[in-house]
């Protein structure tokens, strides 16, 4: 079928190929000439602005907006709503707060227009692998984007098939799953990002302890001197903590065991701070998605005013001078 | 080769059955005959005793030990080794403390015995999977006994290869390690197991937030009626959270959806608790491995005095008088 | 000074009573006439109705609002400001999300009237030892009510002065500060509570500890037969960890060393919650203050759902079946 | 009574001079010959060796030593145990673990010595208001040494009764307390300043939480102007927050708002670690003890190894290239 897409970065770009690859028709719009360019010589109809965009698309038309989540998408959501014609369809593909789906999706039932909210997970991997998409809006809209989700989506595969999935219906053997009404989708990728925080952080403590057994300060029957790189590649068969995070672990220390050319310093995206609000919100104990986001916190200043707080409480009661001991 | 093998219960049983799948001769022995006589029907050797195993093994021998952590691994240690003979090998693949390993080790080594310590990873899914195992000892004792190590391993298998590892020696991709000297295999178990409680504890709070977002307690605009199990297939193909666990949790979710079997007490073995003990030794901050094993401490407990003091301070200092709202 | 008190609580009823014995003269409402007439005959001017209230005072008008956070205070917010006049004050001394003051102040000022928001410490025991008072709103009108909160402060009493003090201007001595514009003196509350849920866990976590080391179950080098009454009482002289907490803490083990008059349910009020979202909003790693809002959320299930998936995924890896240990 | 003291330092040395001022005889033994004269001049019986020292003594001796905790410690009390003879009291006042405790009164008593472990609390403080004194050991050589305890103790003083006490025996009024056998006055210690570390952690997230709320990247309804100082101060008095802490918190923000003078690297002490294991050796949930120490371990590195694997995993799955953001 037709879609447009507005946002050709890292990930609407390769969602473009993939789904011309599907047969699908795209028309394309984004901020940079350059990017509109390069699809087109590879098959997309390229558009020099919003309003060309929609008139090249056929109604009841279905745009994706793929641009980072935050003011831009509040504003191209908007601009691209005002152009829109009743029973057009605006898809949101980005890591938008499942509360502003909820808004806007209701803004735009005023007028006439669906909204569907949809979470991607697959990263730069997913244009060969395929994007696992959360999907949340009303389900009959939905429904009419299916050749689309299905073209997205990494299909069944070689993966082993769950005890008991044959008596189930529904897309999620595909990767791709309706997850509910607006924000639906949102709320789910959201969730999805705190999981994954958590689990990196797992393996991010686990090979930090490895790293300090290889240390001389250690008595003797503490310390080794393990290969990390030899642990990840071994984990990956056979062993209860093999993952694809694990995979990418093995990758990285196989390529430089100390990971010097990393600074350390972690960003974090909005997804693992709503995950931690949401937990509040249903008074849900979030103790590893909340420490994991933490870390990342942490992790981008030199030192917190908290730990001065400390060395000064430190230094009122006992006299004690702290000394960097780094 | 031929290897001895003491305690024939879950891990144990189908690790003799995968060695003589793999042409290899197992002499075994366990404390419940009825185990012996169930290997012996497909092509163990049994024995009656300690002392016949030990006498139906060819010298310089290899003896491996597989039961439960504790009190019962020292005492079978203890009586196997006063009965082998120098140059033999005595093999712990059980849960073992590492600094226990590092004590042993020295002990056999004075009466010229070999001890190897193996952690194995794999549960019930051995017997096809293959087992991942990390070794510690000798590196020349460790090399005697590949032939085994290589048969209970998974292999390289189809698992697509790490860039760069084809610039790399030893056994890692085939899913077995040599770690160090005594006691790094165990090590490395432990800090795995460590991880896993740290995953495991990931899921299961994401999984607990989308619970509760399906509560009627909650405002509309953060309530929706996800199918738990559908997501966690769903992010099976092409996401980033993929793993083995996830397949698990996908193959739980599918057959209960409630998980109403379980009470959701959750029992902890050593190895999470090192873990802890590891990274405090060493100065390391792990955070989510530590609350990973609270997690479970708390699981166990009705309500803990921690609880009820912070009840008590609060019913001084404004009255409040606590009601339960389960 | 004259002040209208609408709220005849817990809190409400006692800040009346220090005001009245500070000589200002009070105007009282509650919906529950009982709590009006008790007042009544301690000296207050009892009314009938907001309306009946509002035409009591002079204007400009000062008129406190103590009802418990929530939906109920918006209503009575709103109640109020209908009924004022320009350059009238409305109070807001409950434990409102600073957020809802910020909106609150605007839509007043619109109106020409003045929002104060005042977070209140000091729970029952405020009436004979003053309640610490952060206010927000514009310096000039908490100028104007300066009055009020001095007398309802606890004042310098014979706190040890802190050095340097001297050169410093204000009423933080006092025990009561204007912390800046409208939401200031709610959000410096909120902080409060966070970090008295904070100090409360760290007591309870400790003594939870001791109580253990009186257990059967631990090995004898770990195991004691601890006095928690007496420990808390000693270390309420001279020790770094002394403090107002640790006094109620010594009281509640004096009267009940078990604590077995608690069930270990406890409640958590907003600003906890708060607390840990402004912490994420901004940025800051807050372990401790989210651990201790987390405890609260698990003290009140059974099991969260969270354990279940847990023991779900160690049946389906191992085959473990969980058994309570309670 | 006479008492030994070896181990002159910061704390050693103010003991003696609080045992002097209530009448007791010190003879004083110190590695630095400067320490011994400072104390021979204001009253104390100066020793050249440790022989001198227990040459003074009258039997049955009493030797306090108070160097600080590890190697020095074990090296000290068996040269002092060497030389000591049937019915001597050596006492521990250091930081010493409990299980070591446990062992060296086990050794001591063999040679029909005794062994006492005294927790003393109160830093630098303690010359003027007293040490907190947590005793362990058996009770009737306890009782011998009541003397010395009553006078370093802060005693009763003018702190608040607590509501019971007058019905119960013992000590802890005095702000001393005999604890149990071998060991027990360390771990009462021990948690004392686990408990400590959580207090510390809590009160400095929350002004962590106050001094980002001062940022100017906040948006503007969350953005205030708050005077960490003043709020300190405010909280001294009548506030549910109040303690000791907190004072000297106030105390270092009157000195210097911005606490500049501090790196913010901070040391821990052994108990802080000590008491993360035996919450694990107990099973007890102590996530906000442990997140308070893992704050401490995380202050003294520039990044950890952890942050280090969650970039390199951000990078292999999203080609995310970590900036630093300080």
């Amino acid at each position: 079928m037709q879609v447009g897409m507005i946002g050709l970065g890292r990930m609407g770009a390769n969602m473009v190929r993939r789904l011309m690859r599907g047969g699908h028709q795209c028309v394309v719009f984004d901020k940079d000439p350059e990017q509109i360019h390069r699809l087109t010589a590879e098959g997309a109809v390229g558009t020099g602005s919003l309003d060309d965009l929609i008139s090249r698309l056929t109604p009841p038309r279905a745009v994706w907006v793929m641009v980072p989540a935050g003011d831009a998408t509040e504003a191209i959501v908007e601009a691209i709503a005002q152009r829109l014609e009743v029973d057009d369809i605006l898809i949101d593909g980005g890591n938008s707060y499942f509360k502003d789906d909820v808004r806007r999706a209701e803004a735009l039932r005023a007028r006439g227009l669906h909204y569907v909210d949809v979470g991607t997970s697959g990263g730069t991997w997913g244009l060969d692998r395929g994007y696992c998409l959360m999907i949340g809006g009303h389900r009959s809209v939905v429904m009419r984007l299916d050749p689309i989700f299905k073209t997205l989506a990494p299909g069944r595969g070689d993966v082993e098939r769950t005890k008991g999935r044959d008596r189930m219906d529904g897309t999620a053997e595909e990767g791709y799953l309706y997850c509910g009404p607006a924000g639906a989708g949102h709320f789910v990728k959201m969730i999805h990002n705190g999981i994954e925080y958590g689990l990196m952080q797992a393996y991010a403590e686990g090979f930090d302890i490895f790293r300090h057994a290889n240390s001389k300060r250690l008595s003797e029957n503490m310390r080794y001197d393990l290969n990390l790189a030899d642990i990840a590649e071994a984990w990956r068969r056979g062993s209860v903590v093999g993952s694809w995070l694990l995979d990418l672990t093995a990758a990285a220390l196989t390529e430089n065991p100390d990971l010097s050319n990393f600074t350390g310093s972690v960003q974090d995206s909005g997804e693992g701070r709503w995950t931690v609000m949401a937990a509040v919100e249903e008074g849900v104990p979030a103790e590893v998605l909340s420490a994991s986001l933490y870390t990342r916190f942490r992790s981008r200043q030199d030192h917190t005013f908290a730990e001065k707080v400390l060395s000064a409480m430190r230094y009122q009661f006992g006299g004690h001078v702290e000394k960097a001991d780094r």
